[in-house]
């Protein structure tokens, strides 16, 4: 047990929950937390909101990013998703695969990381599962609320919406793809302030997800690729093919006008662009392959 | 695309979804299902459980079980978790991490299993997650309720109260492992019958789980070898190790008769049997070494 670095092995699993389960502070909607068959919450207000997502060393990220990064990004990516509702994160499960030989305080790191963002959404770890993995993994499922008529979906939007994203686009894996801010807050804000008839984020990039919202309308769509929001020195394939945005992409009734949606991008801090529109099912820029991030596919 | 067997690399993410969704049934308190960014359900009435648990291939079953067993498996998991703590299931996350050259039709078959098991147990899979990894693993997350008052939970026993398993343990791994029945309806009814002051189910072994309900109490134990109910041809040692019984364990005050136990089991059609008592903290057997099931340490 002596000796550096100290690994999975070495600690065996209930040495390792043990420790983990010291890094979980307490929560007065947590009835009972980590170390029970199940967790018992204080249930959802009005609707129930849920959502799993995972990393994986090799795939989502590199043995060399920080455990801090890896953690912080593991739950930014779910919450991110709860923006794209408007909803509001509360309760997470945490389930970490690992090599045995893994360090334990690599893993203390991936905790620490995910703990941070999850203290900053206030959202309450309640629960999870550890066991033996080829490759370091890291599966984070969220429970949350959102008000009945306060939630946007994927399929709201009618031809001729205009199509909205925040923020820039591409160049997300020099930085921004560990170091993102989900848009939770900005996102229910704009749901209270504009008549959102649909939004997504960008996680797969805008080329890949873009199609899916249009589908899930039963629309087509264009988009002004001179238009699109780029961060400094990416090129419009780029902002559109990258990925790991974590930006809002929404549509407005296109009498919504850009004078009011920029109003509102000013209260809120963020940058708003228009981006193109809705289209009736079919009508689709002709040059517009499927691309975007594909995991079963080696590239 | 054509040609047998088809492979998750030849389908891609959009369309294993496509086909994965298909199978699942639609269910009233479900607002928003799969593909969306979130899952939108009806809220818990009382209070929430939550739980999630994962199998790996090599480590919870070999590649020669049948993927329908293993969907099987994968789910009726987390749904005894959910009996430990006599609350009920509503609504699945499901997690499918898998090599690129697995069959569609193995896969296809671990969701037949699993949703089978879910029909069975009126769950709703409502949402997961799809990616790339070395070993075929399934992550099963559930959502669910209980009335307050009603949950049983490991830390409520006294010194003195009789210890009682239900079913038959040891030999799991000739076929019980992949076909047990969750003692889910047995569990909610026990804690209407009886005043069930702790209880969990049996994965790691009694060795193994035992004294991890007994430390949630603050309390010691005693256990009579020869009273373990065992399936036919298992030793004592085998009862205590072999592990994956997902029977209940369970502490009762001791003024709760025998008869009174047993005319419950009787109404149930589930064996109940005493196994020894709660004593006062560090009092165990001296014989009672750790072990059961270890994923961090290989054997």
């Amino acid at each position: 047990m002596k000796g550096n670095p100290c690994t999975l092995a070495d600690l065996g699993e209930d040495e390792l929950l043990r420790r983990l389960l010291k890094l979980l502070p307490p929560r007065r909607d947590v009835l009972l937390g980590p170390g029970d068959d199940c967790a018992l919450v204080k249930p959802a207000r009005s609707l129930q909101v849920l959502k799993t997502d995972v990393v994986i060393e090799g795939l989502h990220f590199t043995p060399e990013l920080s455990g801090l990064h890896v953690g912080r990004k593991a739950m930014a990516r779910v919450i991110s998703d709860f923006a794209a509702m408007a909803a509001t994160p509360r309760h997470a499960l945490v389930t970490l695969l690992a090599p045995p030989q893994t360090p334990w305080l690599r893993v203390r790191a991936l905790y620490q990381g995910l703990l941070a963002m999850a203290k900053r959404f206030d959202i309450a770890v309640v629960g999870g599962e550890t066991s033996r993995s080829a490759a370091l993994t890291l599966s984070v499922c969220l429970s949350g609320e959102v008000a009945a008529g306060r939630w946007v979906g994927r399929h709201g939007a009618k031809a001729g919406d205009t199509l909205w994203v925040s923020g820039v686009l591409g160049g997300s894996l020099r930085r921004w793809h560990w170091s993102f801010e989900p848009r939770l807050h900005e996102a229910r804000q704009l749901a209270r302030e504009l008549p959102l008839r649909a939004m997504m984020d960008l996680s797969d990039g805008l080329r890949c997800d873009l199609p899916r919202l249009a589908a899930r309308c039963g629309l087509g769509f264009e988009i002004e690729g001179k238009r699109l929001p780029r961060r400094r020195g990416c090129t419009v394939q780029q902002a559109l093919e990258d990925g790991e945005d974590y930006e809002l992409l929404f549509a407005l009734d296109a009498r919504v006008s850009d004078a009011r949606v920029q109003a509102c991008a000013q209260r809120l801090g963020l940058r708003l662009t228009r981006i193109g529109r809705l289209l009736p099912a079919g009508q689709r820029p002709t040059d517009w392959t499927a691309g975007g991030w594909e995991p079963f596919v080696k590239s």
